[in-house]
């Protein structure tokens, strides 16, 4: 057996249950990021992300700065799901030997700007040797008591909302992968230069039931929401606010939006009457149900129709293709 | 170019020139941990380091227990060298796709029990699919205001100090290359079995003027202490307190003592009058001087002459010979 027959989120189910935390930790494994209890204001947020060469980036694909300020965003991401700000950033770095030290420094450009932009400061991190080039990013951060979001706190009937539109993540990985990359550099923007939504997750948090963020895919990220609060979902597909991109790839963009990776937006559940106190542009694509249950329905020609996701949506280790069953 | 030509050492230091941080931050890059404003009574530090299979450990040379347990103990050593406690981890993996689920909730198993050992949370992570097995673990601690020790306050005329003996990780690193596992499993256990000097570290710091792990190298580690401190070094050779094990293997055990990476020793100066106060078990190796250079003195059958140490002791990426001048 091996991490392809039981998948990620498999693995971490099972090291999580294995896992006893002291008081000081509200949130352990199983959110975007840790919670930690810090003073009569505020909670520390600890987060860690990796990119791996060839896995989530390519060389011929994205330029270093690019890779870096990518290695930010997706760390800035998991505490925008939070409703926190990010303060402090370590880097991790595995190189082989035989790197160009320019091309590490064109990395920590990268990164540094954004960080820059996000007011994050670089405090340490480590350098080791290794076959595969991959970039850990480390960030420490903040949030307000009463404005931290997890994931657990969304209840029966309530809307679904997100940031955005979906879809373009995974349609721009498909656009590098198969496409003209001096044609389609720009047009992959969205996948290539990711930007996290933090100032959306800190006016979200204020009202949200419960926060997440997309990086692997709209319907896996439910699955999550799902476990932690409780709760079931329906989707309309036809609500599902799709990227103009999904459309130049030749696949059905509804499947992009439900099972793309690789997308920085924000996820939530909100009480109705919560939604019109929000100043932040979002779209509503279902509510919460008490049935435990992930459906999708609205599909074109089968508006009747409830498909039942039972997969998680993008897992980076399954073989076996993603399922889904049909019921009416 | 590539690294091998400029060595990690020489990265960092690009790296580092480029970083302007914010007052939250007492000590950025060039620590063993990053030391950030907390409260009035304490500071928060947060560190990280990363195991790469292949380089820093093999499969068939520790059960994946033993990993797990040695990337815990690299890291408390970094918040030892600092003089504070761990308080919480994030644990981020890369694993091979083939990779045996066991084989990962073993390494889990290694690091929740050095964890619990240490009273450190486990509070989250990250695993993310390469080619090759890494393990970067990232430690929170805390410490107090009047017990942060860096690298950078020794002065001149003070006395240098080591815990425990030295050559042990080397001695045992090249055990395990040359030899026979089976019966050389239990010798090796300084290097597949390293234990933080954890309680060392708060006693030590309390006294002592600079403090630093031996992690790369005795002289590697004085390097970084002339570097910010601003005080050179006159290491006597025969006073070096060397682990049973350097004898062992076919190499001189004073070059073990002052090149061998892999330790996780403590070095640090102390003022005269305060040794007489630490109790804490350490061997008195030399004396810091005001002119910046690393010396060493003592060598049997040239006891006369000093040896400029003026190349770095262990570096990941240098491929060139570490060289040395000698003067008398």
């Amino acid at each position: 057996m091996d991490l392809q027959d039981i998948g990620e989120f498999e693995l971490i189910r099972r090291i999580r249950r294995q896992v006893k935390n002291s008081r000081q930790v509200l949130q352990g494994i199983g959110d975007d990021a840790a919670v930690l209890r810090h003073d009569k204001k505020s909670h520390l947020l600890l987060t860690t992300d990796a990119l791996v060469e060839n896995v989530h980036f390519r060389r011929d694909w994205s330029s270093p700065e690019q890779i870096g300020r990518k290695a930010v965003e997706v760390n800035v991401s998991d505490i925008a799901a939070m409703g926190g700000l990010p303060t402090a950033a370590l880097v991790s770095l595995i190189l082989p030997a035989s790197t160009d030290p320019l091309f590490v420094e064109r990395i920590y450009r990268g990164i540094r700007r954004r960080c820059r932009h996000y007011r994050i400061d670089l405090v340490g991190g480590n350098i080791s040797r290794g076959k595969e080039l991959s970039i850990s990013i480390t960030l420490l951060g903040r949030v307000e008591r009463d404005r931290l979001c997890l994931r657990s706190g969304a209840g029966p009937d309530e809307l679904v909302c997100v940031t955005g539109k979906l879809g373009k993540g995974q349609a721009g990985l498909m656009l590098c992968s198969s496409g003209d990359m001096d044609k389609d550099a720009d047009k992959a923007g969205p996948f290539l230069r990711p930007r996290a939504r933090l100032q959306e997750g800190r006016a979200i948090a204020r009202f949200a039931t419960s926060l997440i963020d997309i990086s692997d895919g709209l319907v896996g990220e439910l699955h999550r929401l799902m476990d932690a609060s409780g709760v079931g979902f329906l989707i309309d597909a036809a609500t599902l606010p799709l990227h103009p991109l999904t459309k130049l790839v030749d696949d059905d963009p509804r499947r992009l939006a439900l099972f793309g990776g690789d997308e920085l937006e924000l996820l939530f559940t909100i009480r109705k009457k919560d939604l019109r106190r929000l100043k932040v542009r979002s779209t509503i694509i279902g509510r919460t149900t008490r049935e435990r249950r992930i459906s999708v329905q609205g599909w074109p020609g089968q508006e009747d129709a409830r498909t039942v996701m039972d997969r998680e949506g993008y897992d980076h280790f399954l073989r076996r293709p993603r399922s889904s069953r049909t019921r009416s």
